[in-house]
């Protein structure tokens, strides 16, 4: 994650392309007022808390939020489309118990490409179903290949559980989780959903931008999000955290990595000059699920670093930051944080693709060259 | 493929970005005068025909063209690089035979990923190991894919052929092939390796630029390439061509297109101004190839149409147009014609993740805003 922009200090890292417009959206609006987040004109915090995922997935997705009837149906077609087929479990047994949960999204989905390939032409109704299905299989894919790699258990991907945070919770400890949990999962989801142009998402627009087809997009999305400095980041913030045996610890340890320049990773947005507005909502769930669990040290650590980033740089949380506290407290693998996200942010990815796709536009920069000119071809023999 | 840029006409379809630096390069300027490429330096024209692909990838990954000792090690490296282990042979024999080879590429190199992973912090020697390991596997996997699901047949993706041409064309067609063919191949994958920012390598610089790893940027690209308007072109120019009966029917036919203002895949080129510098090269080796055939029909066809698109529209050949007649001559499938690209174009790909690194930037646009503004939020239970 990049240091905010503020007079006080300059970024250490640079955003390529930064401030340039690489194209359309009607999809979201982020950081125009320093510290805003809309989904379709929809303010996040009227749906983060609100709302469930499927109710902003199909926003995303199918334009518009559903009515009762529409988002009834709407479930019961994705607990249909969470099943794997032979095939794809044959080949999820196959991916090694070392593998990062993020190369096992990558994979399935691109292996789910193979089996159930988009047609020519692209239809919205196609790319819509193809979107849905990949939503609703990633958190059965990931949780089967978990506990077979781990576990040697051949798990059943079917649950009772209507969202898709309970649904993924459930596989995870294969009980059914408490409505609080679900309720949080289900709001840092939405705070996730969708981001505008982040590396993740132009990677899958530039993907699609040359017509290619929905799983060639997001598979490279899933590959962009994979990186440190970027989805990556929530898992590096939980490892930041559970370095500190309490907040005082945690402040003189900060203390000195900042004085050694170092950047802490959870801090500061390369779009937000003010606040994550993400950051309040997923703040409260993690004091919540810390209170509920009676179990508050990780978010006094956590809130303490925020103090201390602010009085010493004046740079705010991102929404990775207080996510790390609160996936930590639903017994979510660390290594699972960065898929979350994935699961998540395939609404925006897939709308993304769409509205690419009518855009119809190859997305082409140029280079500057710094490299020799006109060296002269000296073959094999007299090299 | 996008229409050149002339006075005598404007483009159908537009290019975001056009023009607009993502970044810096030492790899490759195109187009500088209408009509040049160079990789390194080096002119396309003098690489392609007198340099093995060995040698240009080599020049593009390790960043200098290598002597014969080098050339000799790198080869023994290359060839002992080809293996695929039991689990990949096993997830090839998952993937139906209706697969696009594309979607097979895509998906192994992701796989490779999760078996061979690149290791926490990125070095160049690694990464470039990565890259080999990758160029040299890929016509292992994308063949014993191939006759498995076509044919039932498990076979060996060893060969005795040095090359990486001689390597794809002896599993492809189970014997060793001619020294023209191996010679045609290579220049033709040298003319493919490298293109400066287009879509997939754009793609891959993304993706790499937030830190994730060489296969995430890999297989991001594979699915750019794979797109119609990108790398799927090359298909595309050998099912026009199929379509006529000889040079006279294919006139009248195109001519009959134009009228209709239809846009004639393996024309134009968003970069080049003037004409593209590898048709030249492809043109010649696909004459040498009809010759030897003694069948020059395919191109009597193929240089028919590009006098037509030239008389009509001002349009030049790029190099997908006589690249669809030579793969076709030397037997290539149609659906494997970009996946020859991917091989090829895998060594610029790599190169251009490594410089991404250095360069230490992420890639984070900004979008124009179109949709609605400041929804209310309306419940559930109330719309």
């Amino acid at each position: 994650m990049k240091q905010a922009r503020s007079s006080d200090f300059k970024p250490k890292k640079s955003v390529a392309l930064s401030g340039v417009p690489a194209g359309n959206t009607s999809l979201c609006t982020v950081g125009t007022n320093g510290n805003e987040l809309h989904y379709r004109g929809y303010d996040i915090l009227d749906l983060a808390e609100n709302a469930t995922f499927h109710e902003v997935a199909y926003l995303l997705i199918h334009g518009s939020l559903p009515d009762s009837i529409t988002l009834k149906n709407y479930q019961e077609l994705l607990v249909k489309k969470r099943f794997l087929s032979e095939p794809h479990r044959a080949m999820l047994k196959l991916i090694p118990k070392t593998a990062h949960p993020m190369d096992v999204l990558r994979t399935s989905v691109s292996f789910l490409g193979s089996l159930e390939p988009e047609k020519m032409p692209h239809t919205e109704s196609q790319s819509q179903a193809i979107i849905d299905r990949l939503m609703a299989s990633m958190g059965s894919a990931l949780l089967f290949w978990y506990h077979w790699s781990h576990f040697g258990k051949e798990i059943n991907t079917e649950s009772p559980e209507e969202s898709i945070s309970g649904h993924f919770l459930h596989l995870l400890h294969e009980t059914s989780p408490s409505a609080s949990w679900v309720r949080a999962l289900e709001s840092s989801l939405n705070l996730y959903a969708e981001h505008e142009f982040n590396a993740s998402t132009f990677s899958a627009r530039v993907i699609a931008g040359t017509g290619s087809d929905v799983y060639s997009a997001v598979s490279g999305a899933i590959g962009a999000l994979r990186g440190p400095k970027h989805g990556g980041a929530n898992e590096v913030a939980f490892e930041i955290l559970q370095r500190y045996r309490d907040p005082d610890h945690a402040e003189q340890d900060i203390k000195q990595r900042l004085a050694a320049k170092e950047v802490v990773i959870g801090f500061g947005h390369p779009v937000y000059t003010v606040s994550d507005p993400r950051n309040q909502v997923i703040k409260r769930i993690a004091l919540q699920l810390s209170r509920e669990a009676g179990d508050i040290k990780l978010y006094n650590i956590a809130e303490r670093i925020e103090t201390v980033m602010w009085a010493e740089k004046k740079m705010f949380p991102n929404l990775d930051w207080f996510s790390a506290v609160a996936y930590h407290l639903m017994g979510i693998p660390t290594d699972m944080f960065t898929p979350l996200f994935v699961m998540s942010r395939i609404a925006g990815w897939g709308a993304h693709v769409m509205e690419q796709r009518e855009d119809g536009k190859i997305i082409r920069p140029s280079a500057q060259y710094t490299g020799p000119e006109n060296r002269e071809f000296i073959p094999l023999n007299k090299r």
